[in-house]
């Protein structure tokens, strides 16, 4: 853990100051040797558990947009996907490290804010900050966090297993977040009109606890979670399986939009299901004769089939008004232009 | 594992170019269970080791200026100053994870080189890439690394151990990479006839194999790397050991300059030694009947004895011509300032 300094504040005081953030809001954890502050944290294994490691970042510009994103909820999302990521692997969540990099234009109450939008959604995962880098960046934030968790051998899902045949299914609701970040950047003063889409895209919730039954049940043969959007993700996973898949468009779960939002969005609610992103709902397989042990919703969350798994390796289809056309992998191509 | 597309790449061909490049260069790894490519990595643990993770990251403008680092040099960097941690504890480097975001403008030829950077250091330490994010940045680069090394419980060394009246150690010599950034950033044409300076900078040699060393053969009581220089790193080792230290700087192993170097530079060596930064030499601790057990080098490095601590808590000094006058932790205030 090192830090240059950023603003007012000496590296000492401000690594201090995030052990204090820390240990407030986390239990103590047997597990956990050394905390941050030393030049490593330390961390004991399980003998029966594989260790299950993820990064990803968040970068101003790209990713988010300041003018809408709170520091609390940049430091909420950056944990939740990485947390989507371990649930995408039937594992628990146990530790993160992060970096950030924020111009010196900002003071330290405003990395705090970030620290402790990552701390609230990390506490109720119990999951543990356990080092990280905080130094100055002549442009622009960014944030990466690094996520540690673990899963018994024979519990972890992969994007490998799907096999023709199994049958494809959806947590939640698709495109919610897509549409939540058009609203925020096309008509940001009608965008509090819409609170569950705006909050489906600044503060996603992972599916952790739905990943783990699935593991712990061995219910599902293969599972990714969408973040590029459920027609790039479904490529990824069929790909990787060397499959490939037939989607309902009637079946896909879709975020629920009246008329009148219809008519503020430029695209249609199928496009943002198929080709939106960021949802970090699960996408998962089950062999057909497991399909009847898995449950209509799981806490509150709905479990949707939307389609099968074929033969035809690396070859996606939707099945639209009774046609079926080939499904392009569409998600980040448009979610990687800029946020801005 | 994600990617947002960086200039003409798709995510896919990103992602698989990486996997290819790592595969290359680094041996099958029974311990790792399932590498570079679905959401996680997975990895077994060894029942009678500890995990250690750190992470540094290296922001352009900040940490480094593109003007002057190749971008093998920035991947060679951002590996070398993680291992440099887990050296700093004593442990064995394993894998690490990478986050990278890069201007539109630099091609996917670019992003590789710094790939490459990182696995040519990698290789030489049998360190595994396990997994990565590769995004945009709408300007400037940011390089995060993010370690995993192990280290049997008794073995560990932290910052914690030092008790008044063990020695102070520090390996190689110190002030070398800050006096070679000022002559890259102030006398870039007369850079390249000092090029051990220059090759200390840009390409720090982390410590790994002297940790190893001091930690199976439980001769340090404390070790710290010397990351944001002497001074300021000698303060953190004493802060967390609660003790103090006096250094004596006739003992302090300086870079060797020529008069013609030193009337280049702004600072005297000393200067550099106590508070230049980025030498990642380890500075450590061993108790009084230990003492005779450390050798005067190893493995072609010198280890050089340069003071002892005492029971002042958080106090450093520095005996200098006879006099002990404080020594002020000045490491990180100068390099705070940006590469430019």
């Amino acid at each position: 853990m090192t830090s240059r300094r950023v603003s007012p504040d000496t590296e000492l005081s401000l690594i201090k100051r995030i052990q204090r953030w820390t240990s407030r809001s986390s239990q103590p954890e047997p597990r956990l040797i050394l905390p941050i502050g030393d030049d490593a944290a330390a961390i004991r294994g399980r003998k029966d558990s594989l260790f299950l490691v993820s990064t990803d970042a968040l970068v101003e510009g790209i990713h988010f947009n300041l003018r809408y994103f709170s520091p609390e909820d940049l430091g909420w999302k950056a944990v939740a996907v990485n947390l989507s990521d371990i649930a995408a692997m039937g594992g628990t969540p146990l530790y993160f490290t992060t970096s950030i990099a924020v111009p010196r234009t900002r003071n330290s109450g405003w990395i705090r804010k970030v620290y402790q939008g990552m701390l609230q959604l990390a506490s109720k995962f119990q999951v543990h900050l356990i080092g990280g880098d905080t130094c100055a960046s002549p442009q622009g934030v960014f944030l990466d966090v690094t996520i540690l968790g673990e899963v018994k051998p024979w519990e972890m899902l992969t994007r490998r297993g799907a096999r023709p045949g199994d049958i494809l299914f959806v947590t939640g609701d698709l495109g919610g977040s897509a549409a939540g970040l058009e609203l925020l950047k096309r008509h940001s003063r009608l965008a509090r009109r819409y609170p569950e889409f705006i909050h489906r895209h600044l503060r996603p919730a992972p599916r952790s606890h739905i990943g783990r039954f699935l593991a712990s049940r061995r219910l599902a043969s293969s599972l990714i979670d969408i973040s590029d959007g459920l027609s790039t993700d479904l490529h990824h996973l069929c790909e990787q399986s060397r499959v490939g898949a037939v989607t309902d468009a009637d079946k896909i779960p879709m975020a629920k939009t009246s008329g009148k939002l219809c008519a503020l969005l430029s695209r249609t609610a199928l496009d943002y299901a198929l080709n939106g992103g960021e949802d970090y709902e699960l996408l998962f397989t089950v062999p057909p004769k497991l399909k009847s042990k898995i449950p209509k919703g799981f806490q509150g969350i709905a479990i949707h089939e939307i389609g099968w798994i074929t033969d035809e390796a690396g070859q996606c289809y939707l099945l639209d008004h009774g046609r079926r056309r080939k499904l392009l992998a569409r998600g980040f191509d448009h979610f990687a232009a800029p946020h801005r």
